[in-house]
């Protein structure tokens, strides 16, 4: 039975209970919107999770980073390495978008040392597969792609995603635009869609992969094989007939029992952050949004985790759920370690900046720092920072006052001239 | 004369024409909007700026960087070398904001070396001399603090922060906060104020303000004393207040023909910006409005850039005219050279995203970086980045395939899978 066919019943699960307790929430309340599929809980039930994720309506936003070796940078101990930094850093989920090296292997290390969800792409490794020994990526059968999406489950995957909605009609509407299709996915599909003359494998065969859902508890996150690879390009046709398709799906999902969340942008600009939710939220019918980015600009290749903190953050205030790392090396090439958690710390500030507003119960943290810069405490201040390894580095490096002033004002400080009375906290 | 009364009388100074020329405008309508107040061009009479800057509606968004010493960082040559660091990174002004060593030979310096504008706190210079030889904040006349403002401008300073918002009434409503007056210039007067028992000396000599301004063509920046300081404070009474004297000192600026801007928060929720802007926009009667982040958290110190630069797209995008930049050390120390410039490409960011909403023209950078991307023309993507250096050192770290594709997806191209038809380059 999955998350929310147990949900429907009316049963309570350990990771409801686990999710509502984290969030402050009635356990009821989030199995109510589980029923609904407007939250997922992506668990694979052959594995236990040290922190049960729920991602969607009602809850606070989520993060995800993004692991994996390339043909290029293939060192699988080096991914692990990743793995627990961004975990320390505090990510909610990890996708395994490995397409070099032993896939399988790594896949298994990260399910193993990961105690929050995990998710992949099965595409990738069924279309290396078939390109391995000289073939194309048309010589990928669709039977072959569903196999590997099981093997995924089989392995303890929690989510994965596919790109279902990228049809013939898409892929067309797209030959229009400035970067035609970026993402590899739904670069594969229409490579193979192309070749063989077929609709999108994943998308005729929809009831056989939602068998293979329901089974292991598969959260499905729908890919937007579409999405604008430039402001150029931002809500075109062909993402908007792909976003039509994956309201649908979800509508399917919903039928079959299946855990279903939807992808988004991408490169959007700054005015159409806000509209991309409310369209994917009306046309999906509130299911849990997941974003990379959006990109607020093409321009900022070494900052992207900031053009996407600031997309994230305006997505998420907007209905977004969960937000997809950007990291500084975006565009460029794979991430370093560190920069794998400075693109989890943007996108946890983006994420607590929209939960500001979203929900009244987060700004208790930014009260506490609030109170404590007001008391000069800086231990505290340091402590409640939300890296506090990166503020305590800064505030080392300066002399400070006797008094409690720091490097900034010297003896000029704000509160030593002005001692606010003890506020309300 | 002043910029605006020439802009008055139908004169077209060079600086205008050096404005228009940069924002692809018609000196004619850069004039129209300086003679209306809604923008100016801090440029001291007494200098020759390499690139003069127009502030305000119609513009493209500008991003300031702040310099200076403290009593526990008074080092001026890192400040000049922080000054020649924020200016190859972009910065359209800087402000030195010096509170500690020799701060008139600092700040001539500063304008000896920066062809941008320059802008001042006179009142840190005013106050530190009054407190120097063991003397209170309240020691310094207003006479004084006069004459020093004056002394700014005769050294070529072309703009500077004046708190006349700060009002007795202001500041009694400011008690109730979490973190009270956080603004050094505010909290100097406050604590004048308090102690004399007398109203802000800036507020009650405004003409004879209004008077040195005009004869010296310097800009006054109307400082928002009682902004928030933490999430709790944001949009509360004390700084509505404030922004309604100020408000009225705009109209009393633009009678006496001197060009005024007005500074705004601070630390805000997200869903509070727009609205601040806005209000801001309407009771200043569209004066140009430069901004200090807004942070939309307290709890990221080290990540400030971050914070502000979400805050400050979005208050871009609703109107603000002028990012101040914040740095990774903002609440933990004074800057290092590294975090200024970290400070300068943030803020640039942010400006950037809001420039693609305001101005139609602005894609284009981002479209010729969409077709370096499809073309997979690495050098140019680097040369177009908005820091090439930090492009380019992420992207010379990895290996790359030899037929174009980098460490992220290496053969998994999707440029090379489907390569897109020539786009409308």
């Amino acid at each position: 039975m999955t998350q929310m066919e147990a949900a429907r019943q009316g049963r309570i699960t350990d990771e409801v209970r686990a999710v509502a307790q984290a969030e402050g929430l009635e356990p009821e309340a989030v199995a109510t919107s589980l029923a609904r599929g407007r939250v997922v809980i992506p668990v694979n039930p052959g594995r236990r999770l040290d922190r049960p994720c729920g991602i969607g309506e009602g809850l606070s936003v989520k993060v995800n980073a993004n692991l994996g070796t390339s043909a290029l940078a293939s060192d699988p101990q080096s991914e692990l390495e990743k793995l627990e930094a961004v975990l320390a850093a505090g990510a909610d989920t990890v996708m395994d978008l490995s397409t070099g090296g032993d896939l399988a292997a790594l896949r298994r290390q990260v399910l193993a040392h990961c105690g929050r969800p995990v998710g992949t792409v099965p595409i990738y490794q069924a279309a290396l597969e078939a390109t391995a020994s000289g073939g194309a990526v048309a010589d990928m059968t669709g039977e072959w792609l569903l196999e590997v999406i099981e093997q995924h489950a089989v392995d303890g995957v929690d989510f994965v995603t596919v790109h279902a909605g990228v049809t013939r009609e898409g892929v067309e509407l797209a030959r229009k635009r400035r970067t035609g299709i970026v993402s590899r996915g739904g670069s594969l599909l229409a490579c193979w869609m192309a070749a063989r003359g077929e609709e999108n494998p994943l998308l005729v065969q929809f009831d056989r992969l939602l068998a293979i859902a329901r089974r292991y508890d598969l959260t499905l996150s729908l890919g937007d094989g579409l999405r604008p690879g430039c402001l150029a390009d931002a809500t075109d046709a062909a993402q908007l007939h792909e976003l039509g398709v994956l309201g649908e799906l979800v509508t399917r999902c919903r039928q079959a029992g299946v855990q279903a969340m939807v992808e988004g942008p991408g490169h959007l600009p700054l005015d159409q952050v806000a509209a991309n939710v409310t369209m994917q939220k009306s046309i999906c019918d509130g299911a849990p949004f997941y974003v990379l980015g959006p990109l607020v600009t093409d321009v900022a290749p070494g900052y992207d985790h900031i053009t996407s903190a600031i997309g994230g953050a305006v997505a998420a205030m907007a209905g977004a759920d969960f937000l997809c790392y950007v990291t500084p090396a975006e565009h460029l090439a794979l991430p370093t370690t560190q920069e794998a958690v400075a693109g989890v710390v943007a996108a946890r500030i983006a994420a607590h900046a929209a939960d500001l507003v979203r929900r009244p119960q987060a700004q208790a943290w930014d009260d506490r720092m609030a109170d404590a810069r007001r008391r000069l405490d800086w231990e505290e201040q340091l402590a409640l920072a939300l890296d506090p390894e990166a503020a305590r580095q800064i505030h080392a490096r300066h002399r400070h006052s006797p008094a409690g002033g720091c490097s900034m004002c010297g003896d000029l400080c704000v509160f030593r001239l002005n001692p606010p009375p003890e506020g309300p906290s």
